[in-house]
């Protein structure tokens, strides 16, 4: 049985508060028509901080696409090790136990991947596969999560290594100032994530069954225009209300599992904004409450792209209140618009005591 | 038992021979010191010509980054649906049927990735994973099919399409005059390329085996370097001589499945440039002849990237000369520097006559 062990989740040490964000905002538009509208959506995503990579100041200047790619390339190599250094220590495994790394990314282009950097500096096998994903934006946490998971069904004694890398603060666009770029100034922050998915043993969620499932016909929903200054995101008004249709899905994979969508011991939810949390605690039935660690990602670090799913189950791992066979589920969105989705039971090892007298755990 | 099916590959309408890339390099290098060199380059790939998705004097021009993916994004939608519905049609399987598709491409960058657009517009399931893969560069094609091997040996009653949309002459850089843009400029083709993978069932290829191998230290030899520009290709000088370490891991990869890599009965080998076949052939041990599918893409099509070793398959599938239980190998190689590897044998269905005598075929 697969199991995610606990994910690492690293911030960068520039910090920009909401008030921050506020009295850039007005600096920026001051005396264009947007000012009011970007006001309100800054203080509608619910974002107190954000970390970044840089200064501000600099992170306010554009110095060009290729040199955007350069720091992405500086920074992910001085960032990511250490979270996975983590990652291998909380699944007590070494870089040498893993079989596939999984390295998404949405906010820095490199080809090669930076799976080839990590294998050559940090010990891992030179048979390790390498599965780079740059374009499922947002999602690609929660696909990331069921692709190792379907790797692990496939060789149970394998493990899968996930990182996310989201330096979302490279793809900033002092240009750009339409109502998604307003709202993406505000909402986005920094982060690099790692967790392993051990096809055998670790402390976690267990993963029992995972699904995708695309909402048909709103592929230019969420949208990056490549141009020569880099990613522009393009965001259409209608996103927020994607959890109405989505809200089904998510039960009906619950229910194809045996379990009740509203009745499950938690949830780790992508949180794009405030609006997805509300809307899915209505429209599954489930107390805010139980959002509290997405809640907490949003508010402490913002909407930090694929790392929010990692960072939000770090935090389930750290309130420690999980007890084993718990039920949970996971959900990342992103564009497509696509849900990548699993769900699972909580998962501790077996004290040696009791071993002799278990059932055997795997299937 | 997965087995790749027979794939379908579409090369553009506007042809280049090599008699014109001369011409052009003629013209464009005209009085400048790398005129001798450029020729020489041109005339060792061994292309004799290649397909374009645009008229080459639009080629020539450079149109931006924005322009460039556009002209990518309209092109993949005109141009994939086609092989698709071929591939599909050879695997005996509608898109209802299909489970997950891996989109590869390094030539032209989307997000929603283009698997979006197809699950949209040609009748897939909305629950189809995607795997969209971008920075594997010409390994991509391998690393697609061993990764839907792995999918389909989680889940045998799965299928899998693979597409492969290789626009590289979306990426000729007209200022670039360094040795790897002139020999880039002779020998990369345009193709779209499709083929499923069948968990169950079908004729092909069955995936025995796979493997992963990066060369350590040899991450920047081939690489894109990424501008307002776009992807700017760059190559190490030292990329030629890698079929003499590769061909002990092909070697191993055999026997560890109990055969011998120079007495297979096929070889599906990407036909990076005619010294990759060359060297191949004398490390390990194997008459030229047998890569006979690998170079006839090389010659007709030019390098088309992740779309190789599927065109290769597909010529050996046309050839029609394998016979049930033949042993074969299928090898990419890319940026890491990357080789994604498999082996199998040849499988064809059991005649009804034949099959309440026969051996389950699945493990």
């Amino acid at each position: 049985m697969a199991t995610i062990c606990k994910p690492s989740v690293d911030v960068p040490e520039y910090v920009i508060t909401m008030e921050e964000t506020l009295r850039f905002a007005e600096e920026t538009h001051h005396g264009k028509p947007q000012l009011p509208l970007a006001l309100r959506l800054i203080r509608n995503t619910g974002v107190r901080k954000r970390h970044i990579v840089r200064p501000i100041e600099e992170t306010l200047r554009h110095p060009g696409f290729e040199e955007r790619n350069r720091i992405f390339e500086a920074e992910a190599k001085k960032r990511c090790p250490r979270v996975i250094e983590q990652a291998l220590a909380n699944a007590r495994l070494s870089a040498r136990d893993i079989d596939a790394i999984i390295f998404v990314s949405c906010t820095g282009f490199m080809m090669p991947s930076m799976t080839a950097w990590l294998i050559n500096n940090m010990g891992f096998r030179t048979d390790t596969r390498q599965i780079p994903i740059a374009q499922l934006g947002c999602a690609a946490g929660g696909a990331a999560i069921n692709r190792a998971h379907d790797f692990c069904t496939a060789y149970p004694q394998s493990n899968v290594l996930i990182v996310s890398c989201e330096l979302c603060s490279l793809c900033y666009q002092p240009e750009d100032d339409g109502i998604a770029s307003l709202l993406s100034d505000g909402l986005f922050g920094d982060a690099v994530a790692a967790a392993v998915v051990r096809g055998t043993g670790g402390t976690g969620m267990a993963l029992e069954r995972n699904a995708s499932h695309i909402i048909p016909g709103t592929e230019d929903w969420i949208s990056y225009a490549v141009r020569s200054t880099g990613f522009h995101f393009q965001l259409d008004r209608r996103v927020p209300g994607t959890m109405e249709p989505l809200a089904p899905v998510l039960r009906d994979l619950a229910r194809s599992h045996g379990w009740d969508i509203a009745r499950l011991d938690f949830y780790i939810i992508h949180a794009g904004g405030p609006r997805i949390l509300a809307d899915l605690s209505k429209f599954l039935g489930v107390d805010l409450h139980m959002f509290r660690h997405s809640w907490a990602t949003l508010t402490e670090y913002g909407n930090i792209a694929s790392a929010v799913v990692l960072d939000a189950l770090r935090r389930l791992f750290e309130e420690d209140t999980v007890t084993p066979d718990a039920t949970g589920v996971i959900a990342g969105f992103g564009p497509g618009i696509t849900a990548e989705m699993a769900v699972g039971s909580w998962r501790m090892p077996v004290p040696a005591s009791a071993r002799r007298l278990a059932v055997p755990a795997s299937r």
